[in-house]
Formats: structure tokens, sequence, C-alpha cells
């Protein structure tokens, strides 16, 4: 292999953290994670209101960053054909671009090259809030979270499901709740969406009392949607917690039929045909 | 088979989703779907004040809606003799009335149609509300809702059980919230249904903050009861999620028995006499 | 068996719910929990103003409910003999009086034999609610209940257990709220326990909006303690979930068990020796 | 053995439960744990205004406890060698003092025996609190609290995941909801930490109602977060539920495999070759 190969090689293990013991590897891992922290500190920090020295110390550490991770772009876009090696080196790039971890980091770069877009109009601070999204990185390092996901993509189908039931329990309460308040509290039942907003409040439990019933069909009514509430909990955790059951015995009728294979039958000790 | 035979044949199968590859039926399906959903935006929308455009337009909309859901109600009826047609045509069609979907469709579209339903009383509006039941008709066609069904039909009695012990602690802890706190607040514990009230808000942990207690006695027994409430969220959640995993191993089970049938004993590959 | 036998027999089985199929011991059960839920509203009803005529239905009512109960009791303490055979008659009616069904029967009916017991006071008003405990004759008719309390009881050492971590949170909770909130809101958490009733409504997720954190430290303490508050409901939840899908394993294994005894081996056909 | 040997060995088996028919070790406990008890309801009532008497006799309880639990700790560090009988003496006792209880009885005595930590400063008190610790004593005797460390241990990847997605939802949510909600209520949404202060209420679903959005934007963005904050609950319950599961699984496991290595094949009645 040529240098320039064995460089390119090591940059792109260095970046994708090859092996445990990688120490530089490692290190940049942190680096890159404990910058990504600091500037979800930085955003927070910049709504107080700050001395001038402070907006100046944050300017450089702003500028800094965005200089890290404009080159760790550059050189994930440059090793991308190793990511990709079964596609032509261009179609690997154009393929790396696409991917949701580097579209990310390109839209929260790009409000620091675009001078329009850091003016202070409120649309445009949504992007710095964007910049945020570079925490999912993270997800690139975590492997549990896989786990995690598994269980939602293939309970998908009835998540959704019981997700639709409770929307049409919002909207049927919604317009419910405005016939039985809007008279009594027409400021603030105005229209069918304040009842929408009580109706989330509820079925949420977070209940912050800015929005309640105070007419007995709506105190009833609302009392009905509230129990209501407890199942929309409860349906939910329960498909999460079943899949969660069944990876785990997914897994373990793995590891058993790895074993199965290979020696004797487990319940009476007689060897097996295979 | 006649031309006639052939069309409703075809009208029964584009209704009723025969085919994954029926392009037509996915159509109707989703046309019907998007004006429902339109509906529902509706009426949620002429709960704001509106211009004069608007209330025209939604006219219009309204309109339009009451006759597509007419003639799908007539084609349902017509072609309900192939869907029950173990029975006498008549008898299909009496049946198909009765079934929950129908009486949806024919009480959505009643009021349309009898002028004095459509005056602006209270009462009377609520009919415009049981039209969003026509959302239920998502329910014909998503199938993952049937295991969540199932799950709760499974678990009916315990649910209900737990339910029961629920009831039976909101009565308790509302007249003992009425005892405890009428003589301290008596505008806000005016009688015991004050109490119930304060009950469902605090254990299915809303807590609007409209009514609490001020005492030392009421402010204990609150804390029991709230303590409790979590067990009101833990015990139907525990069922539902038991209930879950319960219908997966049944699933698999299934499964593994049909495999079971074809082959060997997967446990000691002894080959199987039947 | 003499005539006077014979009717005690009946009495029994009406009482205590012996065949499915007989008609008389329904009727009586489904009139006795009637009479019990219509006592309920009728304490409900008991603490609004009501017109004159009303308080005198109530009290006619009351006056045949009492009468009614104090037969049932009678009876159930005649034929209690039978309930345990095993004993000498006169043992049997002494175990009875002892149950906890009895204990609550005759603490219900009691205040109304002792005329000084139905005087307004507020402790003696106490007894009146103890009435509703009725209501758990209920649970003598449902066996569904039975499954929840087996898991309960099954689980009650780990219940217990992250109850006991959960109350020292409190009490840490309370004492360090007293102490970050004290100073600022000195009217608000005048003394512990009304840190302990921030950290119970916190825990629980009530959160009425009567008692919380204005300083800094305390909000940051609260914002922890809301967190494990969510811990607080998912440890009970899966401990409960957990104990529902062993029972259901449980009842499995039960059935197939004396399967396996009958006939063959499940997994292979091969005849069991035993 | 020598009388000393055998006194030491003594105490060590009283404070260190031995038998369970050891009547003195179990009175010692008892005592142990109504102090702990005793002294946790003095630090409560501390916060109350009280009268000069109950002072006084706070002040003698008070150091009662502190000359018993000073004993205990001293025999505790004495027959410390006895626990760790495998390391030397001296170094069984500098283990001893490393251990989790021994530096909780320790920071939990200290500021009774120096003078200047009881003084009246903020932070001082908080080592009062501490003291509040000795209820984790309580974990040494109860055995079920295991059970639920040990899931949370297996479970620890997937639960910190779990918080690590919530961590990143509450700083984006907290950020646009200072983003919307800034203008509209200024006082109220003065910073972002203020938004991360109604994302921590929302999405433990406690809701004080001392901040919520009073915007359009607002309020649909916190109807988003709300119901995510479904989603956090039912996460760490299913992890959780699904962990109680597998430990009972296990432990089924377990007791199986022993019961097979005796008999026979559970499943054809083959007799084991083993």
């Amino acid at each position: 292999m040529s240098r320039y190969k064995r460089f390119k090689q090591r940059v792109y293990e260095v970046l994708e953290v090859a092996k445990p013991d990688d120490k530089l590897s490692r290190a940049v891992d942190i680096i890159l994670m404990s910058l990504i922290l600091l500037n979800v500190v930085l955003i927070i920090a910049g709504t107080f209101e700050l001395p001038k020295t402070a907006i100046k110390v944050f300017s450089i550490i702003e500028n800094i960053s965005v200089a890290v991770f404009t080159v760790e772009y550059i050189l994930r876009l440059w090793t991308s054909d190793l990511k990709f090696a079964e596609l032509h080196p261009f179609r690997a790039r154009l393929r790396y671009v696409r991917t949701f971890a580097a579209i990310i980091d390109l839209v929260s770069l790009l409000p620091s090259y675009i001078p329009a877009m850091s003016s202070n109009f409120m649309v445009l601070r949504m992007f710095r809030v964007l910049r945020l999204l570079r925490v999912f990185k993270l997800n690139r390092y975590t492997h549990a979270l896989k786990d995690i996901g598994e269980v939602f993509k293939r309970k998908a189908g009835q998540l959704i499901s019981s997700m639709l039931v409770v929307s049409f329990l919002m909207i049927i309460a919604a317009v419910l709740m405005y016939d039985a308040e809007h008279e009594a509290q027409p400021e603030i039942f105005d229209n069918a969406l304040s009842g929408m907003w009580w109706a989330i409040a509820t079925l949420t439990t977070v209940g912050y009392g800015d929005i309640y019933p105070v007419t007995v069909v709506g105190k009833i009514m609302s009392a009905i949607i509230a129990l209501l509430g407890i199942g929309l909990v409860a349906v939910p955790t329960g498909i999460i917690s079943a899949g969660f059951t069944e990876q785990i015995e997914k897994k373990k009728a793995e590891t058993k039929n790895t074993e199965d294979e290979k020696t004797f039958c487990p319940y009476c000790g007689h060897k097996l045909d295979k």
C-alpha cells in the first residue's frame, strides 16, 4: 500500500472507531464529543444577557468549532470511498453526502458560512438550534440505542395504530370540550384548537392548569378522557415492554440454536443426528 | 357472469380492498380517507370566527362530502349481499345496516338531510361531532389495531377488575376529601362530586391545580391517594404488557407447531412419527 | 335431610353463589349489589344541599338498606357452620365473625344502630364512609381480582423494597427542598412537611402547582427528583408487568404438565415411560 | 477459642445478622433501625418552630443517637477482620473503612463531633441531611432490593441510552421554546434554562403550571414534546419490565437445570446419561 493510501486508511479508522484499543481514535472521539457538548452549552448560555468579554470568548470558541467540524466533514467525505468500498469513489461520496449524519453535519455548518443566515431573525435562529442535532452524532458511537430503535421498528405498526386511536380521541375530546365549555369560558375555550390543547395536556397527564373545565358536563367528559389517558400510557408501554421481552427471547434463542447445532439435545442428552 | 353481476362484484371489491395490487380500490380508499380527514379539519375550523368566503367554501366542501358519503353508503348497501353471501339478499342488507360501521355512516349523514338538526343548538351540534366517528372507518383498513383489541379483549376481566378497585378508591377518596376540606374551602370542595373531580385529577396524575387540599389531614390523605395513583397506572400497564408478551408467545408457538409437524424434533433430532 | 336442614342449605347456596344456573342466587346477588351501589350514591348525594322531601326519601332507603343488610348478616352468620363444615358450629360462627368480609359488614351496620354515632361530628361521619367498604363485597363475586392480588402478593418483597427507596428519596427531597426554598418562599415552604408535600406531588407527577421551587438550586434539585419520579413509576410497573407475565407462564406450564403426564412427548412424539 | 475471641465472634454475629433464630442480633437490628427512623423524624421536626422543652428533648435524643452510632461504628471496625478474614487485620480495617456503608456512617457522625459544622449555615445544614443516608443501612437488611439493583445493572446500557435521547430532546425543546415564547413572555421564558425547566416539567408530566406556552407555535411544539414525554415513560418502563421478566426466566432456568441433572428428560422421559 502506498504511503498516501495508508494515511487515508488511518484517517478513516480514526474517524470511524476501528478497534477498541486504538487510542488516537478514542482521543479524537472524545475531543469531538466534548466540542459538541460545549457548543450545546454555548447555545444555552447565548440566551442569557452576557458581558462583552463573554460574547468575544463565545465567538472565538464558535469559530474554532466551525473550523474543526468543517475539517471533520471534509475528512469524512474524503474517506467515504473506503466506507462504501463496493461503490465507485465518486458515487461513494454522493452516497455519503446523503447519509443522515452527513446531512446533519452540513446543515449544522452552513449558517456559519452564509452571513445572511447569522442575522438575528426568529426563523434564522432556528438554524442555530439545528446545530444541536450534532448530539445525534453520539448515536454513531453508542450501540445500545440500536436495541431500542429495533424494538420501535418491530412494533411500529402497533405503536402507530395506538397513536391513531389517541389522535381520534383527542379530536373528539377537543370538539366536545369546546361545545361544553365555550359558553362558560369563551376566552379560554375560544375555539376547537383550545380544546385540542386541553386534550393534549390532559391525555398526557401534564395538566398545567391554564385550561380546565368548569361546567359539570365538561368535568364529567374530562374525567372520562383523563381515565382514558391512563390507557394512552398503558398501551404503548405494554407494546414496548413486550417488544423488549421478545428481543431478549430472540437473542437467547439465537445463542441456544448455535449451541444446539454443535453438541447434544439439551433435554435428554442424546447425540444429535445433524 | 352477467355484465351487471361483474360490475357489482367490481364495486364490492373496490370498496372492500380486495387485493393489494388493485389500484382503483387503493385510490378510492385514499380519496375517502382524505375526505374524512378534510371533514375533521372543517369541524375544527368551524369553531373559529371565519370570513364569509370561508363559510361559503366550507359549505360547498360539506355538500360534496355528504354526496360522496351518501353514494358510498348506497353502494355498500347494494353490494352487502356479496359480503354476507350466505344470507338471503334482503337479510344481508338488514344485517349490513346493523353493523357498527354502517350505523356510524348513517348517523354521520342524517343531520345533513334533516334541516331541523342543522340548527345551532348545543345538543344538535353534538351530531356534528359524531361525524368524526367516520375516522373509525380507518379501523377497517388497518390490521394492527386488531392485535391491540385482542389483548384488551383477552385481559378484559383483569382490566375491569382493576378499574373496579380504582372506582372504589375514587369514591372513598371523594367522600374523605370532602369531609376533610369542606370546612376549610367550602366553595371549592362544595360537595362529594368536587371530591370526585379532585380524586380523578389526582389518581390520573393530571393535577390541574384548580382543586387541591390545604388542611394537614387533607394533604396526608391526598399523599396516600396520589401514591396509590401510581398503582393505578402500574396495574393496567402490567396487565396489558403481559397480554402483549403472551400474544407474541402464542404467535411464535403457532409458527413453531406448523414447522414441527413437517420435519424433526428440534430438541433431540429424532424423526417425528406423524 | 330434614326440611330445616334443606332450607338452611338452600339459604347458604343462595348467599354464596353455588352454581351458575341458580337463578334465585343470581337475583339475590344483583339486588344486594344494587343496594350497595344505591347507598354509595346516597352518601355522595348527602353532601349536596337537599330539599326536605329528598332527605325523607333518603332516610327511608337508608332504613330499608340497613334492614336488608342486617338480615343478610344474620343469615350468613347462621349458615356459617356450613361454610366451615370441619369446625364445631360455635367455632365456625366465631371464625366467620372474624373474616374480613364479616368485619366490614358489621362495622358498616353499627353506626345505624348506635344513635350516638349518627350525630353530625366530623369523626363520626367517617363511619358513614366506612359503609362504602361494602363495595368490597363485590370482591366476593369477582374472581379476576384474585389474579391481580396474587401478583401483588408474589411481588410484595420487591414492591415494598422499591417503596422503601421511594420513601427515602422523598425524605431526602423534602429536607433538601426545605433548605433550598425556605428563605425564598418562607410561607410556602414553611417546614420539611411542606417539602414532603412537594416531593409527593412531584414524584407522582401530579404537580398541582400550589407549591414549586423558584430558586435556581431548588429548580435543579426539583429537575433531578422529577426525573427520578419517572423511575418511581417505571419500577413498580416493571415488577407488576413481569409478575403478570410470570403468572401466564405458570398457568400455561400447569396446563402443559397435566397434558404431558397423560400422553406423549410434545416434541418428538415418543411415548412417555411414566 | 479464647474468651476474647469468642466474645468478638459473638459481637460480629450480632451486628451482621448471622442466623434467623439469633434473638439478640434481631433485637439489636430493630433498636438500630428504630433509632435511625427516630433521627429522620427529628430532622423533619427540627424544621418546625419548636418550644424550648422540645428542643432540649431533641438534643438529648440526638446525643444518645450519636453515642450509639459511634459505638456501633467502633464495634464494626473492631470486628471487620472477621468480615474480611482473608486479609491482614490492618488491611481488613482499611478495607472496611472504604465500604459504602462505613463511609455513610462516618460522614453521618462527623458533623456532631466537629462544632464548627453544627453552626447554622446553609451549606453545613446539608450535612444533617446526609445523616438520612443512614436509612440506606436498611439496604443491608433487605435482600429484595438486590433483584431491583440487578435489573438496573443489566439494563444500564439501554437505560442510559434512552436517558441520552431524553436529554437531547430536552435541550432541543428548551431552546425551541425559548425562541417561541421569549417575546410573548419575556419574564417567564427569560432564558434557555427556563425553557429547560419547562421541558422537564412537561416531559415528566409534572406540569406545575408556573410556566407554559401561550403562543400558537409554542403550544404546537409543547404538544409534540408532551406526546414524546409519554415515550419517555414508556421506554424505561418497557426496558425495566423486560429486565424483570428476564430475571424470572433466568431463576426458573437455573432451578430447572439443577433438577434436570438429577433425573429424567422432562420432555420424553428418557433417562439422562449424566
